[in-house]
């Protein structure tokens, strides 16, 4: 089976088992990353009280923990909610989005990364150099990234062998690296960038396919190209950033086989 | 008069009057919710201080609580804005999001209504279910119903018994019951369970209306009816549930009087 | 060169140099606001922890602090970040929301402009008279204005003199006061105020043009007349609020200099 058929099996799996996925994310995409969720088929729940984060946990796919507008309370939440995931086998989801403008965030991704590692950490090209060396933290603009995802490649693949975990750099093209396994979507469109919070959907999505798939690497790949296809899609129709959030979530919805099979640009090779 | 026509110049007295409806809501929904207050002619507060809940309950016309992204301090705001609401008269809707999922929500709950009765209470099956019976924690899925509005009926009209308060079970079919009243809104669209929040913009639709018409048991039905037509409408030229959310929002906006009398499928009977 | 032509290569500056706002704001905009302050070619960040405020500031561009969901925590974090700002020689925008409504929002208002002054404070008309004079308070209606620009016309003069700072009133015909220094924006559409935040997104702006051009009274002008002319534009084609706030980010992003040039309605002269 050619690997986009392999891929879209998968989106059908998220969109008929609708997995629960469990959100520590920011203000910011709240809304937007739950109506994403709910768009490709999954349920989101956004929890955060230190008091309700392992139950949440415990009922749920996946744990999705985004970094975006942080304070204490809520490092300690994403901490908690660490370490029930962990005990409790469910695979956790890091967006470390900021990483490399404060210390506040490059502290909160140790002090998470202290407590076990993640299945998968997504970000941008700046942010996954900045998780992999602080130094980097001059170099940071916000949480726009200054880099390109060639830039940060020995990064991720640095990161990867570190911590274990699988590494997606998203960006004109994403990359994903794990150990021997490398892969690449060339999807999407760059008016993206323009839409606020697009990577923490990315990362969210991700965390619905790892809800269903214990392949990691494959279901981070397969959540990276559903988003670049429906972008893509998305973007022919837009007129700008505001038409084309709205018209991602209809995508996520009503993406259908043919579409993805003649879109989808997927790579995947040994590092 | 037709109830239809009693509901439409409800939903008029809303566009004339402007009623301020003070939410205490959840970070998912409150964009959202305070753009569907705003096209259905109301004037929407969003304030969660305990420094200044009181005296935004004093000047508005409705209290909204809706506990979907929940925290300790948010529970002490909420209960100082019912103590408010109870002590000035001011009518309240309770939104138990996630009831059942959690044992924080189902304690927030309890500690809400034992502050007071608030005039309605509206949540999918599966919350109304849990805030009847803290027992049915265990099938609850974070905050998707995984009942039917018909499994809900004998525990809204407990509920109801139990508390004084009007209920209000939102599904395919909503139902609304208090004493010897119940009635039935058949608007709506299942794609609407795929954009997040409508539940929480139902309630705080109902707050607009309980802040103008003193009968809350229609005031009740009238706000659940207008945005189960806006729904359907909007559905007919909605491409997905990203067009869905925004032309609800237009729908509410531009819905006019012979759209609504034709489009309402309304049911008001004795218990 | 004409006033729009200058205003235009300001929109055009901000679009090519993307400068960072940080922006301490509220919960119910903070998409909306990040998707404006993108698509006009800005880039955002939304960042309240008072251990992380003092970094963002010094590396943005601008600080726009708006009070809409007010907490004692999120003052502090403003205060900081005022101070910040101030030692950092950085631009202040002050959005006083819902300022006038309760004791809270005033004395937020007080504590921070007794900190120093911000660069510019925009506000509605009724916002605008609540922080000239707190008495004023029973007069406003949450966050929605009860008063007509031309009532606060003293008010802002007043205020302008007593702070030192560029008072911004929106409404149907926005005014810019400072000094000896006056002017109107006679664009827009009464259908923005049926969107939440669009105050809130013109606070932003200001940020993203007074983070590129010294002359901030003529940065604010040009922020106003750029979000009046998108929303103009876009309001042609919108069927409601839903479809005006994406159409606003798509104009905003895909505004040719002939649109504004034919469209702008700006007026400076001496007061």
């Amino acid at each position: 089976m050619h690997i986009n058929e392999k891929i879209w099996s998968l989106i059908k799996r998220v969109r008929t088992t609708s997995p629960l996925v469990h959100n520590i994310t920011n203000y910011v995409v709240m809304n937007n990353t739950a109506n994403a969720l709910l768009a490709a088929g999954a349920s989101p729940i956004m929890a955060h009280a230190q008091e309700e984060v392992k139950e949440m946990v415990q009922i749920s796919s996946a744990l999705v923990v985004n970094i975006g507008t942080l304070e204490e309370a809520w490092i300690q939440s994403m901490e908690k909610a660490f370490h029930a995931a962990l005990q409790s086998g469910k695979p956790i989801v890091l967006d470390p989005v900021g990483a490399g403008a404060t210390s506040l965030r490059n502290s909160a991704v140790r002090r998470l990364l202290s407590i076990g590692k993640p299945q998968v950490i997504r970000g941008n090209a700046s942010e996954i150099m900045a998780v992999m060396d602080h130094s980097g933290a001059t170099t940071t603009k916000g949480v726009d990234s200054v880099h390109s995802v060639s830039d940060a490649k020995v990064a991720a693949q640095t990161l990867s062998a570190n911590t274990g975990a699988i590494i997606c750099v998203s960006g004109a093209t994403d990359l994903i690296v794990h150990k021997e396994r490398k892969a690449f979507v060339h999807n999407g469109h760059v008016m993206m960038t323009k839409v606020t919070g697009l990577g923490c959907t990315a990362s969210a999505l991700i965390g619905a396919f790892v809800g269903v798939e214990k392949d990691y690497f494959f279901a981070t790949l397969a959540a990276m190209s559903l988003l670049g296809v429906a972008g893509e899609l998305a973007a022919v129709n837009a007129t700008g950033p505001g038409s084309l959030q709205l018209q991602i979530l209809d995508k996520l919805y009503n993406l259908n086989e043919d579409e993805f099979l003649q879109t989808a640009r997927v790579e995947e090779n040994e590092v």
